[in-house]
């Protein structure tokens, strides 16, 4: 296979994990992306183990993908993006962590998304997906808001619209609250039927019921409608927030960017603009820059004491 | 000790058990109450291995404080009533759990505890503990209203109250919300301190910080005491629900009862009588009617077939 004949100083990993999935690309500086892979949950603040496996198997599926084997991320340098390394605690054990590659840098899954869609330049980020969150980077400073997980905070995010659909549909079947489109799509009449099905489900699970909030909103549902503007308007508060920063590009990523889209405040959705790069392609930047900035200093020092 | 000399058949065992913890009461139809036991939680359906680890514990504490053993539960009839017996399974497993007792019967929290309110007869109960539900039962009919958990249910319960003013923390810690004494007494200044804290964390967690709110509330903040109503406004939906079926007496229990009473509307709150009896007494007064009930039962088959 000719890209085996790659010189290994090229080729990256870039991971983007988080409390659903986790992404992986191998990346030639020369080719372009290579390939790719999917695995399970990778938030480390959660489930450490589970958050090392699903960012190796991820990384196995791309590598294999054009050919290459395990021992092969060893000569790799990994940009990590992951959700839950915001926890200094756990940015050191995943900073430490004895990787398959020849050396891996970590950086939060926003930093991430925010390099990506900007290719490497300043920028703000709105990310509504299973959590929610606002990330902007601007003239060396950042700023994030929200990302404090679930079911205390994500608010407007999938997980959050499923949650406040489950309550609407628990209030109506108890009869205290009214019934709907969204009752009937969420649930049969039964609570607890209800009940055993959600309790103790992780925010994936709510997220997963988002889409049904969604098409109840079409439909005409009313309760379904005030749950997403709740939404809407909670991730424009976060959207001009960002923009107080003046960020040259905002920009709306996550699992339900199309659908809440309409629910933002014109303010906010106007200044909207494409992603350019995902999450993956953020965290190479991240690696290469890292690595960059550290040669130039080694390099600046050298020359000092040689001086 | 006297109370060794105590015919057998005239001991029993009370247990109330849920998600916070599991109280167990030995109890003689002669002498009453002889003595208590307190252990962890006891909620079947959310770890069933821990309720049945609890319901031993607590009873042999209370067996030990009148001079009894572990075998000696083997003479006593119990009443269990706990929380998460509603769903179907768990109640068949924890009935034909393998019991240190003579016999166990099972009944749901609610249903015992509106026994014990009302010495065994018709009543409505609203409770306002760890979780909320309503129950009554009248003229042989029941109805049960939450009791759904946390955090999908259980609106208006001490752990809604703890994740309502924590969810406006974070808001606020992130600016996109009014700061607040209520701010001030859940969290210091860093949001990654309270994410921190509060991640992953049960309902009992969030009830410990219910006290906190009604403390902010009686010093003027409008935050607390707006979640407050909040509760109070669900609780008397519960309560109104409940009256519309007439029931003899209506009781408040649980952990939050005298702090949430002036919340509640008048109507609601002009009904409400103290209990008679915890639930520990309807667990025993439930088993002692299921018992009489099959001995008279037996008899009317013996002399049927008799006959």
């Amino acid at each position: 296979m000719a890209l085996k004949g790659e010189p290994k100083s090229t080729l990256y990993v870039g991971i983007d994990g988080g409390g659903s999935k986790c992404r992986a690309i191998v990346y030639s500086t020369t080719h372009g992306v290579l390939g790719d892979g999917l695995s399970g949950p990778a938030n480390p603040f959660q489930d450490f183990e589970l958050a090392i496996k699903s960012i190796t198997e991820a990384s196995m599926q791309a590598a294999i993908k054009v050919g290459f084997n395990y021992s092969d991320l060893g000569d790799m340098t990994a940009g990590i993006a992951l959700a839950g390394v915001n926890i200094p605690s756990v940015f050191n054990a995943m900073q430490h962590w004895k990787s398959p590659f020849k050396q891996h840098l970590v950086l939060t899954d926003l930093h991430a998304a925010c390099l990506g869609a900007h290719s490497g330049g300043d920028g703000a980020v709105i990310i509504a997906g299973t959590g929610s969150c606002g990330y902007a980077s601007v003239n060396g400073q950042s700023l994030t808001i929200g990302a404090h997980g679930f079911p205390h905070g994500d608010k407007g995010s999938g997980a959050w619209i499923g949650l406040q659909a489950v309550e609407h549909c628990l209030l109506a079947m108890d009869q205290l609250g009214q019934d709907s489109i969204l009752r009937q799509k969420i649930a049969a009449d039964n609570p607890l039927d209800l009940v055993s099905k959600v309790s103790g489900q992780p925010p994936r699970f709510y997220a997963r019921l988002a889409p049904l909030v969604f098409e109840a909103a079409e439909e005409g549902d009313v309760i379904a409608q005030n749950i997403l503007q709740e939404a809407g308007d909670y991730l424009s508060q976060v959207g001009e927030k960002l923009l107080s920063l003046n960020p040259p590009k905002l920009t709306l990523i996550g699992g339900i960017t199309a659908r809440i889209l309409p629910y933002l405040t014109s303010k906010v959705r106007n200044k909207i603009t494409d992603a350019e790069h995902p999450p993956e392609i953020g965290a190479i930047l991240y690696a290469q820059n890292k690595i960059n900035a550290d040669t130039q200093n080694r390099k600046t020092n050298d020359h000092s004491a040689s001086g």
